[in-house]
C-alpha cells in the first residue's frame, strides 16, 4: 500500500513526536492572521466563504437524517441561517458509519495518519473561514477564533495524531520469537491495530473545534468511525471539519462516511441517545457537569473521555511585580468574557493583605489594582471588544447580574458596545469580595465574568481552602503568587494532592487559562474536572486494540 | 534520593523494555524447576517453608481486621488451615493504605520501579514455596504451578513494570519551553507523576498470582496503594505476596501498608464493597462474566480491567500433521484439566470430515485421534496426574458429570488416581459431539475439561461461527488447522474482527492456552471476553496522571 499523505506530512508528524517527548516548544500552524504570513487575500477570502454559508443547507449528508436544524445565532447578533440535516434514524446512522471501518483498519497506521494530517493541513487551508465560523458560534473575538479556533487546534489535534502514532507503532507489524532449548521454538508473530467501534465526539459551545478535535483525529486516526455531535449553538466549525473528512477520505479511497456530523435539535437529546449505544465504544465530551458525570456513570460499553467544569483558583502570597501581576490577572479574567474552562474564579489572599513592592494591598486594593487594568485593556469599546468577545448564552448574562447580591462589588461589569456589532452582548468583568466563610458561593463555578476576591485567614488557609475546593469540585488550572519559596513550595504540594496544573508568578504574555500544545498538559485527568488530557498516552491507548496471530517458522 | 534498588535492577529493566517493543523472547527468571537452576535444596526448603504455614496464622496485620478466616483446601485433597486476618472495617483500611502514598508518590518513578522489581527478586528466592502455594490452592500440578505460577507471573509482572516504566518517563520531569517572537517567552515547567488512588485487585482461585500480579505492580510502581482481595480458596499465594511486598517497602523506608491484604469469607462480598467506594480508583479483576460486568457497569468512579470468560475456539479445515495436530490439541484440553482461561473448548469442523496426511477424517476419527493422543499423554496414571493437577471446584466437576447428556460422547472422562494424593480429584478430559444447531449448548463457557467437536456444513460455517460467537461471547484465544492458505486468511480476518488472538496450525512445543511474556498479548480487551490485556500501553497509561507546574525563568 502506497501512503502519500503520510509521506508528504512525515517531518510533520516527526516533529510533533518530538516536541510531544520534549516538551519544548512547536508549533506547526502560525497563529498570526497576519496577512504577512496568509497573505493579503486570505482573510477577506475566509470572511467571504464563512458568509457565503448563512442562509443556506451545508452540503452534508447524515445517513438517516430527517429534515434539517437551523439552530445557530452569532453572539456579536445575527442568525446564521445555515441548516444541517438533522440526524433521526441511529440505527442507520451507526450503520453507515461502521461500513468504510474494515478498509480504513487495514490501511494501517501509516495511511490513516497521512490522511489526517492532510486533513488538518486542509482544514488550515480555510483557517479563515473556520476562525469566522468559531466567532459567530462561540462569540470569541476574531483574534483569538483565528488562534485558539483555528492554529492552536490544529496543533492539539496535530498532537493527539502524533501520540495516536507513537502508540499504535511502539509495537511492531511483525515480529520473530525464537524460545531457546534443547528444541528451539521459533514463532512468526503479526500485531495488528484494530479499532473499538464508533467513537462519538460532543462538540461544545465555546470551543467547537478546540476541544472536539483532539478525541475526533486520535479516534479516527486509531481506525474508529467518528460520529460528531455538535453543540446546536455551535454547528458550523465541525460541519467544515467534517466535510474536509469526507472530502479527503473519499480522495484517499476511504469511505466518507467514516466521519459524520449529527445535528441536532436541542430538544432531540441526541448524545444521550447515541452515548449508550452499543456500537458506540467511546466518547469524547466538553461540557457541563451534569451531563459529563452522567456519561462517566451510564455509558459503561464505552471508554468516557470528559472535560466538565471545576473551580479554577489563584492563590496570592505576596509579589514583587504588583501592576504586572494585576495586568496579568485582568488579562485571564477578561479573556473571552471569562468564558472558558482555564479561566480563574477564586482567587484567594490574606484578609490582612498582601506584601508587594508597592507595600501591603488589603484585598479591596488588590481588587483595585485588577480595576486599574482592566481600566487600561478594556477602557476604549473599540479594543474591548477584541478581548472579551461577545456573551456566548443568556446563562452567563443572568450569573452575571446574580453575582452582585452574593458579596462586595470591588469592580462592577461594565457594558461595552461594538463598534462593528451593535447587537452584540458584551460585558466587562465583575470582581466580587468574599470572605472564606462564603463557601456556597465559591465552591461551584460561575462560568463567564465573575471572578471572587476571597478573603482568608492568611496563606495557610488559602492553601489549604485551594486544596479542598479542588479536591472535591474540580480545577482545570491554577495559579499562585508569592515571593516567598516555603510558599510556592507547599503550592506545589497542594496542587499535586489536588491533581492541578500550577502556574506560578505569571506575569508577562503567558497566562494560567492558556496551554501550548506538546508542552502544557490541558486538564489533568486527576481531579473531578475532567477525565482527560490534551494529550498523555491515556487519552490514546485506550482508542484501539491490539490484535495477533502467530505461526510456526 | 538515591534509588539502590533501581540501580540494581536496571539491566533487567532494559532488557524486558526492549522485549517488550522487539516481542522478541526475554525470560528474567528460569522456568526450569531443575536443581541444576535452582540448587539441590531449593525444591526442599519451598516445599518445607510451604508446609510450614499450615495450620498457622500467617504473619501479616490488615488494618481494621477483626478475627480471621481460614478458608484454604488443597484440591489435593487436604485443608491448608492457615488463618488471615479477616478485613472488616473498609474506612480503616483504606484510611491506613492511603497513608503511605504521598511519599511513594514523592520517590519518583525510578525507587518505585526499583522496589518493584525487588520485590519480584525476592519473590523469585521464595518461588519454591510459591508454587507449592499456588499447586495446593489451584490444584495445577507442580510444575505448572512452578511455571505459571511462578516464573512465568515474575515474567508478566515484569512486562507489567517495564510498560509502566516507559509510561511514566515518556515526560521528562523538566522542561523548558520557549516561543520565539520579539519578545521570546520562556518558561520552565516540572512535570510529575502522580497516583490515581488505592487499586484494588481481585484474585482468582486458578491462576492466583499470575492474574493479580501484573495489575498490582502497574498500579503500586505508578505510585497507588494496593489492596489485595484473594479468592477465598487462594489466599496464600497472595499472602505471600503482600509479605514481601510489605518487607521491600519497609527496608525501602516506606509504608508498608502500601499493599495490603483483605481476606475474607466468601459470605462477606468484600470486593463488591470495596469496589465502589470513592478512594478505589483502579480495579483489576479476573473471574467470572456475572460479577466482571457488574464491575464495569458499577464501578464507575474507578478504572476497571476486567479478565472474564469466554468461547475459547478452534476451526479445523485440514492439516499434513494429524497425528501432530492430534497431539497438540490434547495437550490443550487436558493441561490443567481445561481449568484455563485459555483452552480451547469449541473445535468447529466440517460434518463431511477434513483432509489430512493420513487421508479423510470424519469428526468422529479427529476425535478418535484427539482420544489417542490422550491416551498417550494421560495413560499412565502417574504422569497423568502431572499434566492434569486437580479438579479445582465442585462445579466443574458437575459441568464434567452434565457434558455427557449434551450430545455424543466420543470421548469419556477417566477417573485417575493420584500416587501420591489419594484423595484428590483428577479427571481427564471429555470430547462432545454437537452440530452446529447446538448453539445453546456451544455458545456459552463450559469452564473444565470439556471440549465439543461441532460438525459443521463445511469450513465457511465454522468460520462464520468462529466469528458470531466470539462477538457475542468472547474469547480468549483462537486457533485454526488448514493447509489451505485462503483458509488460513479468512481466519486471520475473521480474528481481527471478533476481535481474539489468532494461533495457525500449531503442532509442536507451543500451545494455543499459553502466551509468552514481553511477546504474547493476553487477552485483546477487543471482545468481550476482558477488557484488559497484558500488557499493553492502555493496561498502564490510566493508572496515573501527570501534574505539572511552570514558572518564568
Amino acid at each position: 500500500m502506497t501512503t502519500p499523505y503520510f509521506d508528504k506530512h512525515r517531518d510533520k508528524l516527526d516533529a510533533a513526536v518530538a516536541a510531544s517527548a520534549s516538551r519544548e516548544f512547536y508549533s506547526a500552524y502560525d497563529e498570526s492572521p497576519s496577512p504577512r504570513v496568509y497573505g493579503e487575500s486570505a482573510a477577506g477570502e475566509g470572511k467571504a466563504a464563512f458568509e457565503a454559508w448563512q442562509g443556506r443547507a451545508f452540503p452534508l449528508q447524515t445517513p438517516g437524517s430527517d429534515g434539517t436544524v437551523s439552530t445557530e445565532r452569532s453572539p456579536f447578533g445575527f442568525e446564521l441561517g445555515v441548516t444541517y440535516p438533522r440526524a433521526h434514524d441511529v440505527d442507520a446512522l451507526l450503520t453507515v458509519a461502521q461500513t468504510g471501518m474494515k478498509a480504513w483498519r487495514d490501511a494501517g497506521p501509516e495511511a490513516r495518519v497521512g490522511v489526517g494530517i492532510e486533513i488538518l493541513d486542509r482544514l488550515h487551508q480555510r483557517v479563515f473561514e473556520l476562525a469566522n465560523a468559531v466567532q459567530h458560534t462561540s462569540g470569541q473575538a476574531f483574534v483569538m477564533a483565528f488562534q485558539a479556533g483555528g492554529a492552536h487546534a490544529l496543533d492539539r489535534a496535530l498532537e493527539a495524531i502524533a501520540y495516536a502514532w507513537v502508540e499504535m507503532t511502539r509495537t511492531p507489524r511483525t515480529a520473530v520469537w525464537e524460545k531457546p532449548g534443547k528444541v528451539p521454538l521459533t514463532m512468526e508473530k503479526t500485531f495488528t491495530v484494530v479499532p473499538r467501534g464508533v467513537a462519538l465526539v460532543v462538540g461544545c459551545n465555546t470551543f467547537p473545534t478546540w476541544n472536539s478535535w483532539p478525541g475526533l483525529f486520535a479516534s479516527l486516526v486509531t481506525g474508529n468511525a467518528v460520529v460528531v455531535k455538535p453543540h446546536p449553538s455551535a454547528v458550523l466549525p465541525l460541519a467544515i471539519t467534517v466535510q474536509v473528512c469526507q472530502e479527503v477520505l473519499a480522495e484517499a479511497g476511504f469511505d466518507r462516511n467514516l466521519v459524520t456530523l449529527a445535528a441536532e435539535d436541542p430538544a432531540d437529546k441526541l448524545a444521550s441517545t447515541l452515548a449508550v449505544r452499543p456500537e458506540v465504544k467511546l466518547i469524547d465530551f466538553t461540557g457541563g457537569n451534569a451531563f459529563g458525570d452522567w456519561l462517566e456513570q451510564h455509558a459503561t460499553q464505552a471508554v468516557v473521555f470528559t472535560e466538565k467544569a471545576g473551580v479554577n483558583t489563584v492563590v496570592i502570597d505576596s509579589t514583587d511585580a504588583f501592576g504586572a501581576m494585576c495586568a496579568n490577572l485582568a488579562f485571564s479574567f477578561a479573556l473571552y468574557t471569562g468564558q472558558m474552562c482555564t479561566a480563574p474564579q477564586n482567587v484567594y489572599l490574606p484578609a490582612s493583605g498582601i506584601e508587594t513592592d508597592e507595600g501591603l494591598k488589603t484585598p479591596a486594593e488588590v481588587a483595585a489594582g485588577i480595576g486599574a487594568a482592566f481600566d487600561k485593556l478594556l477602557g476604549d469599546d473599540a479594543r474591548a471588544v477584541e478581548l472579551l468577545g461577545g456573551v456566548v448564552n443568556d446563562g452567563v448574562l443572568s450569573r452575571l447580574g446574580a453575582a452582585a447580591s452574593q458579596g462586595e462589588v470591588y469592580v462592577a461589569s461594565r457594558t461595552v458596545t461594538h463598534p462593528s456589532y451593535p447587537d452584540a452582548t458584551v460585558r466587562t468583568p465583575t470582581l466580587i469580595g468574599l470572605t472564606a466563610a462564603d463557601s456556597d458561593v465559591y465552591e461551584s463555578e460561575c462560568f463567564g465574568p465573575v471572578a471572587y476576591l476571597i478573603a482568608t485567614a492568611g496563606t495557610d488557609e488559602s492553601i489549604r481552602l485551594f486544596r479542598s475546593t479542588v479536591l472535591a469540585h474540580g480545577a482545570m488550572t491554577a495559579s499562585v503568587y508569592s515571593t516567598r519559596n516555603d510558599v510556592v513550595e507547599q503550592m506545589r504540594e497542594a496542587a499535586l494532592d489536588a491533581g492541578v496544573a500550577l502556574s506560578e508568578n505569571l506575569l508577562g504574555g503567558v497566562f494560567v487559562n492558556q496551554s501550548a500544545a506538546y508542552s502544557d498538559f490541558h486538564g489533568t485527568g486527576a481531579n473531578p474536572a475532567a477525565t482527560a488530557s490534551y494529550t498523555d498516552g491515556a487519552y490514546v491507548a485506550s482508542r484501539f486494540r491490539i490484535v495477533q496471530s502467530r505461526r510456526h517458522i
